[in-house]
């Protein structure tokens, strides 16, 4: 896949910093960001929704792609990470399991950047961070022959 | 806390019609739509995306309520829920649990409106649905000495 | 349903106290313990797992039906919760809805109990604390077609 | 890490298919069983335990580990999946990232150990399968100062 050109680049960091404003934590106390850029261009946002109990809350990353679903994309050419930690912060497992089931489905190594607050990068993708998952094998091929999929927003 | 008025009703079915559409719904194939009405009045929606796995996945009412919250919103005076099913569909002890702990940081009973397919109307709320159930004592007091979630977007 | 007896009470209340001690709780700092009592008069014991990110880590409550599930029964008479709080602590929403599957599944109102650090005692049950809550139609029904579940351990 | 003997081996299938017996499976009709070996050298199973709804319901290595946890033991050398695929089933990203947090606390790489249902037999470990992922830093240290954990049962 094409690598993300500068603005992308720059407009993925916008954004997602200017989500991790929006980040409820009065739990964690640690905001985080995330923006995903879809395969059509669009940028979608979310932030970390903290909850009173273990099992229930949503990271930045889960936040930002359900976003974009629910403004009817589901195909991410690049997910990106903000948070106040120095060192660029990495997605859990249960974000790269989310990101690795909608990277089959549009059949595509979605990139993963990491930015940390003094603005170090690291560059990876889901198919180097989660090599070798659980996805159902008919994931992808039931989803195109839900027609409900294709109306769209 | 005061009725809604027939203008709002009527949005908040509209937007969470539309956003049933934009349902990923690969496994469960039933699509649900959800939209919160804010104290500021703002409508934010949702749709349920499925996982391949138990324990992931998105239902419609927890993808509306982290779509307020990146919006920097998190009081919710109503939500409202659509399905495809003539019965009007309920939401789950998960979301109860999350709109119980906005419902507790706002300090007010959140109205749950649940929709039929062919418009058969159920009213309940926050406190009806999940009368008694646990949210961490500290949990809204903590986010009054957040200062970060003041900043808003 | 009958009431729990004596006997039973005291098990479940030492078995769900004895768990307790094993909550993992790098996180939460607050260990719960929780017991089920089965229709067949077994007792499971299960105590909270923290886990770092949101949206992983177990209840006791869920911890305990899952052992109970593990060693082939999955009809609970009871459920009884302790913690080191003085009040009794009450399951949150997501276990609630837990117990109110495998409620509908045994067609029986499943007994709530809390108890709090120094003895204070709270009852109630599924159909009170979640009385109105989504659960598919055909949940159960499916269950009793499916062989494997016969077989037991 | 020490390689696994033939008979820690042969134990670990036996007990994660007898294990996978007591899969409660009404949604996925797919059973999964898993073992957990500990330092102790001690074996914990656990089965999948379905919902009927997204976000909730447990695989059978949270199921297995959480068991585990239960009776006092969280460190891993290492974690055996069985279940009626040919083609050995894979942990998913929400399993590896519970699986690496105990592996950071245990300080050593968790084997996993994934069997099909002819024995065709795959080998990895938590190293592997999710090389750089986001645990908290002080996650393993908060448990060491939490004296409550060593008490055990």
């Amino acid at each position: 896949m094409k690598k993300l050109d500068k603005k992308e680049m720059q407009k993925l960091v916008e954004k997602a910093k200017l989500e991790m404003k929006n980040a409820f934590i009065p739990k964690s106390k640690s905001p985080v960001g995330a923006a995903v850029l879809t395969d059509k261009g669009n940028i979608y946002a979310g932030c970390n929704v903290d909850s009173g109990i273990s099992g229930l809350g949503t990271c930045a990353e889960r936040c930002a792609i359900d976003n974009a679903v629910a403004n009817g994309e589901h195909c991410f050419k690049a997910i990106l990470i903000v948070s106040e930690s120095e060192e660029p912060l990495k997605p859990c497992g249960m974000c790269l399991q989310y990101i690795a089931e909608f990277s089959k489905v549009a059949a595509h190594d979605t990139k993963i950047i990491m930015v940390g607050s003094k603005g170090k990068i690291k560059k990876s993708s889901i198919n180097k961070m989660l090599p070798d998952t659980f996805v159902p094998k008919d994931f992808g091929l039931n989803l195109k022959k839900n027609k409900k999929q294709k109306r769209g927003k």
